[in-house]
């Protein structure tokens, strides 16, 4: 697999003038364009005139339905072995909406996309293992993927994670340490030191993450492509902005290859207790830090802002979008009502679709559902009543229920 | 879809020289041959004669890569809207061994295949929602299916299901009540007899079951044949028994359609608690009753067995295999190495693999993972110890640890 990646280098995206060699990759950011203030990611740049002729035609095994491996030109080396990530469906809500449901990956969130391309790096680079700081899919999805890989992977993680989130990270055989929220990045900047473990999230101060993390997300683009072209825009549940950031480029790639004349408009979708992604477009400004508020939305309320986000919504004329709990929350029920339990912060795609007005666009509206149910914060929680033991009781309870 | 289906009558496993139209579903097995202690069920003709040449080749579109309906000619009518269930990948173990990993479908089990099939009969029938019996996966998919469709669920569930699936069984809307366990089967009948609701679980004294659910679980054939051909083997956890004989059908049909001259030899997989379907065999009987001692496979912990697996293993050359709980966690550690967080029921196919030697076949062996592990008894029970506040905290918890 890895000597069919036609990555060629890592780019700035601080200033595109600015590369760098393909190794090490430059997991805290562009260092000659970052500031005190502003950490700038890094891309990855790849040999697009030897992009071969057939890779966004139909695949034609159908060993190559899953798994990145399908797209390895337009990825990082993926030196880690898969799990059949990617190649989620489509499914429709009616009225030209379509959800790509995440929920259908290895570890059930997109998460597993930018994993392989992160764990892949680690193996590459000849670390022991991973360190990740994360509450939730995205530490839980790391560890799958340094298991299968046979490396060591350390997840800090938030203090109180939802209940059944607590037995998906601690599944993989990850050592998982709850640390302070504020303790998080310095801590994990330490365990990278003292043992070497490659960092998969982020270690500066405004987010950079790893450089090659997007380049996973890049094929939630060319897989909604192969199925209904360009869409007239795509929901993206925002937290850092790299799924976001991902699905831009990959769109992105599509019109420089010459197979689309236009990209999609990006829409991030924040809860509306955080939302720095929002304040950053608002206020002109590559990254800002916002204080966080209550929500239920665990996944997606980041602090810190990053620059990825911005250049998303900028380069797609999209739009940054503020979600409420309670928009959060009827989404989530009309995805149940069409069949699909997402976690709260999933559903931030179809609540900034409602939010802006499907009727606002000619064309199909895709939003990314990232996750499933089960991540979220009650799983397990709920009682069920005593068991009703005869027929008349089982009667007078379906006859007292709303959907009698 | 509907007019694409080629089933043309039902046909009894009692007698197959017993036939029956399409409709009504026999929902209560096969009324010519049934006894009072032996309930046969009854599975789905077709008009073989009229497969397209092209079905299983490789699909030329990308929109059927997701959902029942590429198969459509050999299922019964797809009323119902999918969720894009199946296209499930094979993810290998090394050695040969491939696992189906059926934690990908739109409600992470296999039984989304099933209540494709199912949902569509009680739509294709006029009735006004479905009624269940099942302690998790099966009720959960059913409520999915019917919430797509418009269509009312009541779920009669056990008095204590597990807590995180108690929150996934009311995901979707439906009515969910626990019942006595022994009380489940008659109050199953009474409210499909007094609301009209098509039962999607089996109404009698050995199990039938639906039965066009089996016939949505030779799409996991389907699927193994178009990436490995025939394999030697196919490990499958079995309760009561309908996945064993989907699978088992699906290859027979691939043989009778001249694509194959072999099939692959069956192993059901049961908890050594109960196993109606080994006792069965072992007594050459069509169906039996089985006490269960305790087990945390609660998902295929059955008292009562069917006829349906026991031609799956006759009719494929395979055997019935017990598997004790600690086979089973074992298994499912060996899973999780490898990247998938699996229901303990889900690893029963590994695990009969496992017990009965990989080395004693000549190809690749598939072991079904029928669920994710989020669907498991203690999720949501594991506890976090407190935060480590600091960097000495830190390094001495990651240096008493395992993996350290």
């Amino acid at each position: 697999m890895a000597t069919d990646s036609l990555a060629v280098g890592q780019r700035s995206l601080g200033d595109p003038a600015v590369g760098y060699p393909l190794w090490p990759p430059l997991t805290e950011g562009c260092p000659r364009t970052s500031t005190a203030s502003v950490s700038y990611p890094v891309e990855v740049d790849y040999a697009y005139e030897r992009v071969p002729d057939g890779l966004f035609g139909s695949p034609e095994a159908t060993t190559a339905r899953h798994g990145l491996d399908r797209w390895a030109p337009l990825l990082p080396p993926l030196a880690a072995p898969g799990l059949g990530e990617g190649g989620t469906p489509l499914v429709g809500l009616g009225g030209g909406v379509l959800v790509k449901d995440e929920s259908r990956n290895p570890t059930w969130s997109h998460k597993d996309r930018l994993n392989r391309c992160t764990v892949s790096a680690a193996l590459a680079c000849g670390a022991p293992g991973v360190v990740v700081a994360s509450s939730g899919n995205h530490g839980a999805s790391a560890a799958a993927y340094a298991a299968r890989a046979g490396l060591r992977c350390v997840v800090l993680t938030s203090p109180q994670p939802p209940p059944a989130v607590v037995s998906f990270l601690h599944a993989y055989g990850a050592e998982v340490l709850p640390v302070p929220v504020e303790a998080r990045r310095p801590l994990m900047r330490r365990v990278h030191e003292e043992y070497g473990l490659h960092p998969v999230s982020s270690l500066t101060p405004t987010h950079t993450g790893h450089p090659f993390g997007a380049e996973g997300y890049k094929t939630v683009a060319y897989e909604i492509f192969g199925e209904v072209g360009v869409p007239a825009a795509v929901f993206v549940p925002t937290g850092y902005g790299e799924l976001l950031f991902g699905v831009a480029k990959g769109f992105a790639e599509i019109r420089r290859l010459g197979l689309a004349s236009a990209v999609p408009r990006l829409f991030s979708c924040e809860p509306a207790a955080g939302g720095p992604l929002a304040a950053a477009v608002r206020r002109g400004l590559p990254a800002v830090t916002v204080p966080v508020g209550p929500t239920d939305a665990y996944s997606i309320a980041c602090q810190v802002g990053g620059y990825r986000g911005v250049r998303a919504i900028g380069d797609s004329g999209g739009e940054a979008l503020l979600v409420a709990d309670t928009e959060l929350d009827e989404a989530r029920r009309e995805l149940a009502r069409a069949g699909l339990w997402t976690e709260l912060s999933a559903a931030a795609g179809l609540a900034g679709l409602r939010q802006y007005g499907a009727d606002r666009f000619d064309g199909p509206v895709v939003c990314v559902s990232t996750s499933s149910g089960f991540k979220d914060i009650a799983v397990g929680t709920l009682r069920v009543p005593p068991p009703a033991p005869d027929w008349p009781t089982v009667r007078r309870r379906l006859e007292s229920a709303p959907g009698s």
